[in-house]
């Protein structure tokens, strides 16, 4: 559980950090960011955490996520992991691709050799990170929420819906809502788990909600500018997935936006308002 | 006048821009930033020019400085230049130093070979952008405000003390305030002006409001943790200059904090509505 500060920079009125650990679930050095806003010295904050994208770090929606003065208005503390194990021994993509291997963990286990020994960001995400989190921050994990943005909103929609109950919030930028219907999905999936797409359900949101999983709400932006869109991200299957389900969801589409971050910043301080109203005391 | 269209992303409900052109003042290709809010078909809106500090380019404060939410809010146009003439044949600093030469064009026209070659940003900032942006952007020109951060601080303090009237809104944050007086300066004017100080003290904001030079007002906010700020900024030079002048000023000493765009970010809103307050048509 033990951490160490890479940086901590005065911003919005609270702390900016940047943190490293040895890993148990990678079996790697983790870094990870942390924005804890000014609080009471014995406060216990709801925690949002934020899963990025193919080819980010936790650099990417620090720098330019523009969440801190919203997470500062609302008392609400911002956690961003990296995407992927990283260092010596860490395999990547036979090519170096940007859609798999380094920076696009996708938020599995895999199965597979070699990724099996390093790839478990699930475990890291779902289990260990929580813990360090939780153990090294004021954090009150009875009040989480959980959002992010393309491949990490692949990942915020299906640990939210594998892990019934734990997220009070779940939001999405331009998420990936079914790997089991994209290239990058079919591609991902099947280098980490294998090409038997049973095992791939559990990573696909739609395929999580047809199976019956449920989220008491949930709130997705897609910018309809998205390059992504229609090969990629195919938002109308999520929007079909719901309303089979009859699953609360306000999916809206953005007219003119891009995948980029001049995107996600553009509606940030809306979805931390939304997580905030959920994640009330 | 004429303008190339590098990129143009929808964001917080305008579009920024980035765009190039061949500048007459530098000899050079020259890029810029243009951040244009949602606006009434034939409005004019007023524009906030942001110069940046050593080492940066339009991108800096075009991806971190987090004033398109509060330019939107108001109706500003942002517009963001680099920092120094760039290219083949462009001098830089004999050993490739942060503060001189590229990335560090101290807002000055240079009279001293080889950087008199291109490096006339003062040219460039004060006469030959304004007639690009004129041109191609839908700005009120009666309606100007600038601000920066550090050598930029320095630049929009000197470029609007020596045009008196021009900016109806001062700002800066962490500023260079006395280039006579800090290392920073002294190589920087020194290479790009000679070492005759006479020819120096219209490039320090300090001297030239000894001198006489005026603003309406002004606001300047610098981090007390900033490490800059004991040998290079001197911020208590501009206390004192202001002081003996009667120039009204806030200069807000901001406790915790240090150089960087964490810093930036965390004011830029409040200045964004500083400015706007005074930019009303």
């Amino acid at each position: 559980m033990t951490i160490e500060s890479v940086s901590e920079k005065r911003s919005h009125g609270g702390v900016q950090g940047v943190y490293k650990h040895a890993s148990a679930a990678t079996g790697t050095e983790m870094t990870f960011s942390v924005f804890v806003p000014d609080h009471e010295p014995d406060a216990q904050l709801p925690v949002l955490w934020y899963l990025s994208g193919l080819t980010c770090t936790h650099a990417n929606v620090t720098e330019k996520g523009e969440f801190r003065a919203a997470c500062a208005e609302h008392g609400i503390i911002f956690v961003a992991p990296d995407t992927s194990p990283r260092g010596e021994g860490v395999a990547d993509d036979a090519e170096g691709a940007y859609d798999f291997g380094l920076g696009a963990g996708f938020y599995v286990n895999a199965t597979q050799q070699p990724f099996s020994k390093h790839y478990k960001m699930r475990d890291y995400i779902e289990r260990e990170l929580p813990e360090v989190v939780a153990a090294n921050f004021p954090v009150d994990m009875a009040r989480q929420g959980i959002t992010g943005h393309s491949m990490g909103g692949h990942g915020a929609l299906t640990i939210s819906l594998r892990n019934s109950g734990r997220f009070k919030s779940t939001s999405a930028f331009s998420p990936i809502v079914s790997p089991l219907n994209c290239p990058w999905g079919h591609k991902a999936l099947g280098g980490y788990l294998g090409e038997d797409k049973a095992a791939w359900a559990e990573y696909d949101a739609c395929a999580l909600i047809d199976g019956g999983a449920r989220l008491p709400d949930l709130l997705v932006d897609q910018g309809d500018a998205d390059n992504f869109l229609a090969e990629q991200l195919k938002t109308h299957l999520l929007v079909e997935a719901c309303d089979r389900a009859g699953q609360k969801a306000a999916i809206r589409m953005q007219p003119g936006y891009d995948h980029s971050y001049y995107f996600i910043s553009t509606f940030m301080a809306e979805h931390v308002a939304w997580h905030a109203e959920r994640l009330k005391a």
